[in-house]
């Protein structure tokens, strides 16, 4: 992190405030209001456990898991811990299903993962994304044969991986870092097929990390960026070792695409409730300027924060309906509408942009141009300022620069960059999404549908109506 | 209907399509493949019901109404029996809220109405829209006092009305017509606040009327508007006699937003499911177009297509989450969500258009030159056509041409331009919705978190999350 | 043209429409005020010239050319002599540079056939669209070799061709045919690079046509379309015969692509004149209806008119900067800007539903219920007509009811299905115009800048502006 | 700015490179490349003389400064003395028109200011926007009188004002400061209309800042924000003397309106020329990493970069066609054409983010996720780094960490939320845009053709084309 070593991660002024994103969702898990939301029946155990160590057994876990998800991003926009969650059930069902063809025993593996995860309530991330090289080259094509993680070694009581994975949100925080394949893969791809999980402490494994937090801003200038941190990591893997029971897949590259396309319908899945929630802070942020500017009458102010309110209710109820048109796959294991989901996370990583337009054309300028807080309290200063930022008669100045600080923080500077790429990239990118959705939609039918309606077939053949 | 009086309804071949369509709700009902979305149990009587006559007893039924809408609306594109449903479910909770503010018995007189309704299997249609005259005038300060429907005199056995309704969508082919107010009154426009049923053979009730059948094309040309069809009417009420026991309401003005608002939520409710049952249509011409001329790998076209599945799926995603989100009212009719099913209409009028264009754009310009079926079946023409209109090598120059034929009838002529506008201001236009979601979204939270975000106000004041 | 054999074009009643579209041409042409929008001076003869028939000299020339059809289309929507002009400019270029390469005389040709053009004020149409066959399959390649037109036989007096082109707009009216190639071609394309003059009589010359005036409707119903009208035809080339005098290109193939391209440029650059006026009319129509309702104080009303204006203005602008930055090639013709023509026909043929969507919104339902005229002026009918579709008082209803139809006549029936699909796909569809934009844009220069600002190179490096 | 009081502005690092950007309007001014552009002849002296300073004599000269502005914004984004040469212009025709009416003097004192100004070549920018307070109040309705710039003492020697301007782009590097009023007036608000230039050391006269330029930030993690920067300040008049010959406007309050209308049209024709310089590096870097990362044949990546392509040049063909479309006003100052660089400008406000979007997705997760100069180059982690960071083969990892730095500097930090809210609410917001192309477009004579057509009118009536 800026050429500095870490030792102390915890008390790190640029990672403490993400340690709280986390330490929020062991709080709320106490919270008597938020238990039926946070907390779950272990289907391993019968235990109660953390919403985000749980295997989702029915659709109403899943719409519970979006409603999480959009209650915790209303306090910090990222709640960090769904990577894990998703790596989880894609793999009780990636693992499932390699054993049943395999013979193998990933699932037994796995399901002992997850007991020792809920009984410890682990913070985990998932190392997804690897690093790719050049981008139109396939794993073992590439030059560099490190570009995507792979197994350098098989030894006994284990394999060695190397490699790199980028962009790995919440490493920093976390206790245990999940392996998986980011995309599909041919037979000689076979050593890229791997999936595992290891400790953050694990020997050869190294983490260059970057924090949202801004080094030497006030709480005023920075309220969000103060309070809640993201930490992005590049996650080397330089020859790491992985016990044979952590590991999850090896070599079975047929699943490779399946095994990532599973992690990105759940990681979809928690975008259509964080997103809601993102938009939530975005529309309070302007329609309180609104509020202290005094222009909450005028139609186009309130069609633009309409215009937020739709785009965060368009999200959800891609979460909501594709909870409910969810099904369960390999053990049990309940999986959202991939369509749905897909399109849900398609709005949210396209419509962020039009969002903070949305909420600067409400602001006005002094999003950016409002002095700062040293110069708010100079004494010097801070007369001309109360009386000339001075909005609304009956809000006090400095409640409107707070908010027009808080709107910065949010939109004008390192958060509101990381916000924008996290939705249209996190999870994969809106080109992904489409393609998803082309291929997994039923135009087959429709076709029928026209040639019925055309006369190139019998109206009797009229195809049936799926639900 | 074009200056001549129909005596025959059933037969006329302008008017027959129409019957047809309705013929549908009737055969689908009897179809076991269909039946628990076609039929539901009456909550009156535990009989067996056409859903079409049923009132909302839970989440689930809602969710039902909306397949079984988008069902019916991939073989006709609008059933037209749901304006009926959606005001007999709004009369259900205003009957019942004005009897218990006015001890008055209207909701007696729905529940009659609704049993005979149920057994009877009745098709109907709900006259809404008034004609409004200037429309920048409430009802009571137009020029002209009938402008909107009003009763005019109170009698022993009921009630004489007088007025029209304008884009009355389903009356030619209907036994009944249900009439409510358009929009909130104030007390002086008191004699406006009337709803009843009465039977479209009423005296004094009087319906000038068009149709989406074109009056003398082939079946190749016009597959689609010489199959299905629909009328539009000017309903003249020229002083209709109205029972007691048919009279919903009748006065009582401050219920007039409240009964306009429930039939839009309603009536957009059934728009997340008819819309989407066009665009499977619509995406199913353009599929098979592409496939016809053989451009179905090209990426945009791809992206066009999938854009009109995203449009398609949104907004079911709109109505399948406003249908879990339901809650119950007066008597207990389950109402959807209003801000979701607000946002599925409005998405659904608004994007017609660019479906269209998608349409159009993946299938080329034959979408208007085709030559007609008389030119195509023309035997000194057929030769040159059969060879110059070849597509796909695999695919017969007939297919490919009726192809067309079906995009044309449906994008390009009068069903296209019903389409475009009963989606844009069927249920209101989308101006009512924007206002509507404005209205009813709980923006002051949001306020309220982004002044703790701001630290305008404590942290520890966090509003909660409503779920 | 639907089945029948048209003897005599001129009187037939869905032709003489479009006749008088083309008479406009010659009488506005007489018309003082608009001579110098309308004429121009040959740059052959120093006469005096239908601007149709011209060459153009400078930037002057084509900044009138997109006036002066902005101006026309603001009566018939779409002009229909822009085909012949734009064949005839891109021609003067492609006939002097393959004659500069093969020493042929296609230049000399071309210009006697302009002066002809210009001294009988020729109205002519270009044949341009070839059927196409399997799209995804080049001429040569087709398994019919004639789905590209192509010269069957070269004789000593002229080439004998066959083949067929599609969505030819104005041939009914029109006393000359011009025909280029369609598309890049390739060596064993050879035969396909052809490029000539036909009168329409010229034996062995087809048309198979059909006209958007419709057949049986009132002044008052289709207003527009019984006024001016438009026909499509299949133009079937069965083995004509063409002296060498009227050739201007012969087995050229590698002239094929520029020919192609230099008439989509102007015929692009037609479109930023003809689509504002289509523009003007639409959001004439909306404005009247929004007085006539007396919503014209609405705000979204007013930004639904401006979004209209707004449309067209982003063409025109795009039109006039085009031709601000035209330059000459070849001979001297003037060619406009390649990117800003595209943009503003890709602008046209995209924002036309959009356009069309808020001419609805701002109309309302009566822009698809409106009885119809017969029933209007129904002696029973007419009284409840007169009450009831009244709107502002001061505007007699007849003039509602006429606006409306006007309305309807233009967006909802078939002459919207043409203004739309001909607006995507007339001078090519959106996604040519994408790739055009992206091929002829300079990128690499803006890479260098970034490769400046970023440290990559130096930053004296930094290129230089292109003006 | 943050607090501490700066004496050497030339010096301060938050300050220098803003010095350097007007820096780079004096050494362009030499340089004979850009003669053309950068410079004009003065129609008061027949000097040559900085465009900066120039009064618009003609269309050429509109179009000179558009293209002028977009080849300075290649460089450095925002060029900063648009703000001065569009206050002269605007104020060239208010101090004649205002003398037309009122006998006063203005004209001189302005063409004797201009005089000065291109003599000394003078830096400075206009002071336009007022604090304002309750946006929904007039300014003398204000509860506190000073939240417009105002007149408080009339003196013989000169005028005292009293007041704050906000969001003042470029008053650090500048010598002199104009003002202006922002917004009409009415005759209580007479104090209020004032215009005048003083010196930015005038006594009273306080700058309190804020600089995008980063504290302790590398020249890799930076490039752009370490070259170019840009300084906001509350612009405080502290009781600031003006002698009468720098006095422009004094209590004419009818002429409010049209002063801050012109100052807003000429400041929307320079977004025409910069916002294209924007764009044109937006697009530089996404297709510089697209390149770097390979992808640069995807089909979608090619639409997306076009797309910022045609954003650029829809608003520079507004730009030149606006300025070809200008005319002379007052004195013979060239005003460009009010409808297109109102159009121009909406465009750039509101698209911006759009690009950004675009800009996001081709480049992909490391725009926020790519580690820090100072660990890249750390001798224990660059080889990870340059190891795992590498793309395209032939690409050193350098340059692609450094293009992506770029990407981040420019749309993931500060100078983002700059540039954001620069462009939509710089010269005015989108809203005020929309709204002054709705008062100026003649919508009347768009109904009156509706009217010709519908047959409500004669269609000899049919209006003139306006050319």
């Amino acid at each position: 992190m800026f050429g500095e070593k870490i030792e102390d991660r915890v008390n790190h002024p640029l990672i403490k405030p993400q340690i709280d994103v986390i330490g929020l969702t062991y709080e709320m898990a106490q919270n008597p209001r938020y238990e039926e939301l946070t907390t779950a029946k272990s289907h391993l155990t019968g235990e109660k456990v953390n919403r985000f160590t749980h295997i989702h057994q029915n659709t109403d876990d899943l719409i519970k898991k979006v409603q999480m998800t959009r209650m915790y991003a209303r306090y910090c926009l990222c709640i960090q811990r769904c990577m894990a969650i998703d790596a989880l059930n894609a793999l009780s069902i990636i693992t499932y299903e390699i054993d049943k063809k395999h013979k193998t025993n990933y699932f037994e593996n796995l399901n002992n993962y997850v007991r020792f995860f809920q009984k410890e309530d682990i913070a985990a991330t998932c190392a997804m994304t690897d690093v790719k090289g050049d981008r139109s080259l396939r794993p073992a094509d590439q030059a560099d044969k490190d570009l995507y993680v792979r197994v350098v070694e098989k030894r006994e009581d284990g394999i060695v991986v190397r490699g790199a994975k980028a962009h790995t949100t919440a490493a920093v925080p976390s206790n245990e870092i999940i392996v998986m394949p980011t995309r599909a893969l041919r037979d000689k791809d076979e050593n890229y097929a791997v999936a595992f999980a290891v400790p953050v402490d694990a020997p050869g494994l190294k983490f260059i990390a970057r924090s949202t937090v801004p080094r030497e801003m006030g709480k005023m200038d920075a309220p969000f960026r103060t309070r809640w941190g993201v930490t992005e990591t590049v996650t080397i893997f330089d020859d790491v070792f992985v016990p044979w029971d952590r590991v999850f897949m090896c070599g079975e590259w047929e699943f490779g695409g399946l095994a990532a396309e599973l992690f990105a319908i759940y990681h979809r899945h928690s975008y259509c409730g964080c997103k809601p929630g993102v938009s939530d802070v975005l529309m309070g942020v302007a329609a309180l300027l609104a509020e202290y500017n005094n222009v909450e009458g005028a139609s186009h102010i309130q069609g633009k924060l309409t215009g937020i309110a739709c785009t965060a209710e368009e999200i959800y109820a891609c979460g909501i309906a594709g909870s409910v048109r969810g099904k369960p796959m390999g053990p049990g294991t309940y999986v959202p509408d991939i369509t749905l989901v897909n399109i849900g996370k398609y709005i949210a990583g396209t419509h962020i942009y039009e969002e903070i337009y949305r909420v600067h054309d409400i602001a006005g300028g002094l999003a950016i141009t409002c002095p700062s807080e040293k110069d708010y309290f100079h004494p010097e200063v801070k007369p001309y300022l109360e009386k000339y930022l001075k909005g609304k008669t009956d809000v006090p100045t400095e409640d409107r620069v707070r908010a027009f600080k808080l709107c910065e923080d949010l939109t004008a500077h390192g958060f509101a960059g990381w916000i924008m790429v996290a939705s249209c990239h996190g999870g994969g990118s809106p080109e992904a999404q489409m393609i998803t959705i082309y291929r997994g939609y039923d135009f087959k039918k429709r076709k029928e549908i026209a040639k019925c309606l055309a006369g190139i077939k019998k109206f009797e053949e009229f195809p049936e109506f799926e639900g």
